[in-house]
């Protein structure tokens, strides 16, 4: 008999099948016993009657502990009041290994348990249902741009100058040559490509030494960030909303169960279409104050600014014009008006605040030497990325989208802690 | 008008559109004029005539350099003889940018002067082609994966516990939890996914801080390691060659023109197909004798054995059942011989060496549990590695692909610095 996965059990109704993977929960009732087994793809439930099923199995039954690992053959049948919706008539089973006593229990226990025996804690279908969506996720941006003719630009890990300043980053000694610092974001690396290719993305891990312990901060997590040669600031609106829907609508349309599992009420998500409103910054700096929010012109939006904005709206905004002495040095000026930046930030509803943050990117060589020189940094870290204006430059766009906040929202958690197998925070390393 | 790429054209035939990019190159020809434009989907070829294009526009013919950026306006032909296979009359001619003196000519030029201006080397068509191969090999893998129910399971960067000794590992500063080491391998975190989600796969950057200076070698490099619940040797094996046939012919079929570019003859590639030659450690070295090689058993392959050895082969060969010696304290013991662990690694043809590297893993806890003490590692770091032997432990196996070395050999190459955008070598940190 060949190996059958749970998930595929809707292909051999009425088929004897063997399944092996790991107990889920057990029960008895009168004479007939039910079993769950879990094996990585989904649930199936075995049912034992005295008399039908073989004797030696009743004794498994009462050797298996939770998680122990077994193999169950018998004839499927469909039974929608079983959880996975099919039922199995046990023939046989057979135990590969009885399990320690299980650390986890339906009872409850705090995160830093659950964190500490984060390589079990990966078995519970709250688990299982976020990380598929982080997977459907990644899936679907990667289609996206696939399909639309993007080159993968996978940048480098290791930068070598702190242009920036040390504070946030991590450092590690690099041969003789000094110290390498991990990558903040690949944008650099993506503008060199995007000259190159017309149009890629880069995708991969990223890192943050921020002393933040809110629920909103990883070390170290995953982006998505975008470059279109000849793009201006509303062809990466235009771009960054069509993203967004793809995303949202195919975890909708993939990962409903599991949305489900989690309690997520969709209603807003169904809501991810296009077009998406665009406010300039001004207009939601107006937004605030009609609200009764004392908020100065020239700051940032911060988390809460963030929240009264985007609830004014069904889904997700994008803000766009910001004072540009609140954003990077790249960001090209907005020729209507040299204060502010061509950036754009996506607010998520519900309070999630913003999942994407881009803009278009200063073109013109001696602008952009002005404005290393005003923030003072070190030209000369810079000059491969001069290179760029001085080789051909053009108008070019781009933005970034954080894979753990995303999935932190659609998935309606409040902390971004689960939305990534094994999440490294300031206060955690392991396992 | 909307945007155009050069690689749509055959969409426009008849039609006039507009094209954005930079000048590849340019020549006259009598009252004719002939530029090509490269917008990094394609090249295209351009064509002025005394009399039909405008007079301005060849003015700006002549102002053109290398790497300039502009735009041309004007109606598409075929044409099999021009790069590309398109051509445009053109109309009209924009100039956004005067490119200053482009550093990168026909001439032939070291490589370090190159690797200095990888942000602008990037732009040429081998190194299109080399990137567009690896794009496709990566897209493949993810395929192949997605489409048969494997988990995406991203696993960490930062590793706590340096197991194995620090001389190859990157560390870094991890706030007051002392160090933090980065990834070789995703394989542990692998298999407790698999315990959790039946079949996963890690994909992601890894890093080894060795002093060679080979061409094999690179500080920071991808590699997808699938794990599998319930597989053993052969299982794995199986999974292997099936992966390895589907990602050397996608790139076939996808990226002929590519590796005609590159100048790659594919006659071996092509042969990439199941099955893949299975033959035992033993065998090997009885063809190493053979060969006249003294080889001692029990020693690890070198470079030169594996060349000797997949040379008999017309396609990649798989070498199984080394002595336990060599290999990792993972792997699991072969029951029929005791010194013989349950690995397999796969040898390129052509000199390309090993690109997989797998084994079935112990699955008993205390043979495990022995293993680690036999190679003196600190049980304490292996304690959540023992948990997943303690709570319902299977049978399974997985392996490693290595991404730079597969595009490296399906490309050609004879050194993986061209493998990846922006390559770290034990003396390269730039740009």
């Amino acid at each position: 008999m060949s190996r059958v996965y749970i998930e595929d059990l809707h292909l051999h109704v009425g088929q004897p099948v063997t399944l092996r993977g790991w107990l889920y929960n057990k029960r008895s009732s009168g004479k007939i016993r039910f079993l769950v087994m879990r094996d990585g793809t989904g649930l199936v439930q075995g049912v034992m009657a005295k008399g039908t099923a073989p004797e030696e199995a009743f004794n498994d039954f009462d050797a298996l502990t939770q998680e122990s690992s077994f193999e169950m053959t018998g004839v499927v049948r469909q039974e929608k009041r079983a959880p996975g919706g099919y039922e199995m008539d046990v023939a046989g089973l057979k135990i590969l290994m009885v399990a320690h006593e299980y650390p986890i229990t339906p009872k409850e226990h705090g995160i830093d348990f659950l964190m500490d025996r984060r390589h079990l804690w990966l078995r519970s279908s709250r688990q299982h249902a976020i990380l598929r969506v982080r997977h459907q996720v990644i899936r679907s941006i990667r289609e996206f741009f696939d399909s639309r003719g993007f080159l993968l630009l996978d940048a480098p890990i290791f930068t070598p100058a702190a242009c920036e300043g040390t504070s946030t980053l991590f450092e590690t000694k690099y041969f003789d040559l000094g110290s390498a610092y991990l990558t903040q974001s690949g944008q650099l690396y993506g503008e060199a490509g995007a000259m190159a290719f017309g149009k890629v993305y880069v995708f991969g891990p990223t890192f943050r030494a921020e002393k933040s312990k809110t629920r909103r901060h990883l070390t170290e997590f995953w982006m998505v960030e975008p470059e279109v040669a000849f793009n201006d600031l509303n062809d990466n609106m235009d771009l960054a909303e069509e993203m967004l829907e793809h995303v949202v609508q195919s975890a909708l349309k993939y990962r409903m169960p599991e949305l489900e599992t989690l309690g997520r009420n969709t209603a807003m998500l169904a809501n991810v279409k296009r077009p998406l409103p665009r406010i300039t910054y001004d207009e939601a700096v107006e937004i605030l104050h009609k609200n009764g929010i004392a908020f100065e012109w020239g700051n940032d939006l911060g988390g809460t600014d963030e929240t009264v904005v985007s609830q004014q709206f069904d889904r997700p905004v994008m803000v766009h014009r910001y004072p540009a002495q609140v954003k990077a040095f790249y960001m090209k000026r907005d020729p209507q008006n040299a204060k502010l930046a061509l950036a754009v930030d996506v607010l998520a509803p519900e309070g999630y605040g913003e999942i994407i943050g881009g803009s278009q990117r200063e073109d013109d060589l001696d602008a952009l030497l002005g404005r290393i020189k005003e923030h003072n940094l070190p030209q000369e870290a810079f000059e491969w990325y001069l290179d760029l204006r001085r080789y051909g430059s053009v108008p070019h766009a781009g933005f970034g989208l954080g894979i753990e906040r995303t999935v932190s929202w659609i998935c309606g958690l409040d902390h971004l802690r689960e939305t990534i197998p094994f999440p490294r925070m300031i206060y955690r390393l392991t396992p």
